[in-house]
């Protein structure tokens, strides 16, 4: 069995770390929809070791931080499902108060119709939330594979 | 504003510590579907100091490794939402391939009725399961007071 994750970046490539790699999600009428991969083919946010949980969730919450510092989002939404691709990735989605589904989550039902100017508005900044991504991201990995002990 | 889990337990409460708490919610459809509350009102993950996500973490993934040793559930599903109630809170839901909404999210449109005998056997283990949580967290909130700065 082939897993996607395994064999594609998932999504528009952001960062690239050893361990974990950051890709942006082309997800209708969510524009900053960001993932988390963790690089290995593990199933379960359990199934990593604890020094590899903490380093997977220092890189969800430094992305959480460059996506509230540029977009300045009604609220972050993090979640790890799998159900589909159980190959272990967080979402991390910034929401507003005026997208099609706030206050419900991306995958319910929708509230109200779409507004793509508010949309648009939103993409035209992510040029450079992802370079500040980068930014943030530059030599994280690294930095983390002194203090931990590391998949594979 | 008044928020209802800086005034309620928020649920079926199982286990609490000083600086987060363990809730069984009840959730039409899904009889395994515990929450960790961060008790202090926080609104983002990234809201917590670095030594506060990693404790809040750790909670979150004691709780699904007991999960998954007494249910064997066909997959984990984490997340944290918090659209209606921006209180940082964990959803930690045991999900299976009969539930009536697998693979989609909890969130989403069913995908099949519900099996009520099915539903009613993993009901029949949640006391054990709750006792289990109970003796997996205990002295937790204690031990990790030892080790990191938290909230208050």
């Amino acid at each position: 069995m082939t897993c996607v994750l395994c064999n594609e970046a998932g999504g528009q490539l952001v960062w690239q770390g050893a361990n974990l790699r950051l890709i942006r999600a082309d997800e209708a009428g969510f524009p900053a929809f960001y993932r988390i991969v963790w690089n290995a083919h593990v199933a379960e946010f359990s199934d990593l070791a604890a020094a590899q949980r903490q380093h997977c969730m220092d890189a969800v919450a430094l992305a959480e931080q460059v996506l509230r510092r540029q977009l300045q989002p009604g609220k972050i939404n993090l979640a790890a499902l799998g159900n589909v691709v159980p190959h272990l990735h967080w979402h991390i989605i910034a929401r507003y108060d005026w997208d099609s589904h706030f206050p419900a989550p991306v995958w319910a039902a929708a509230q109200r119709p779409r507004n793509a100017e508010r949309e648009a508005a939103v993409a035209a900044q992510l040029p450079a939330v992802d370079a500040a991504l980068q930014q943030a991201f530059a030599g994280f990995d690294e930095k983390q594979e002194l203090l931990a002990p590391i998949n594979k």
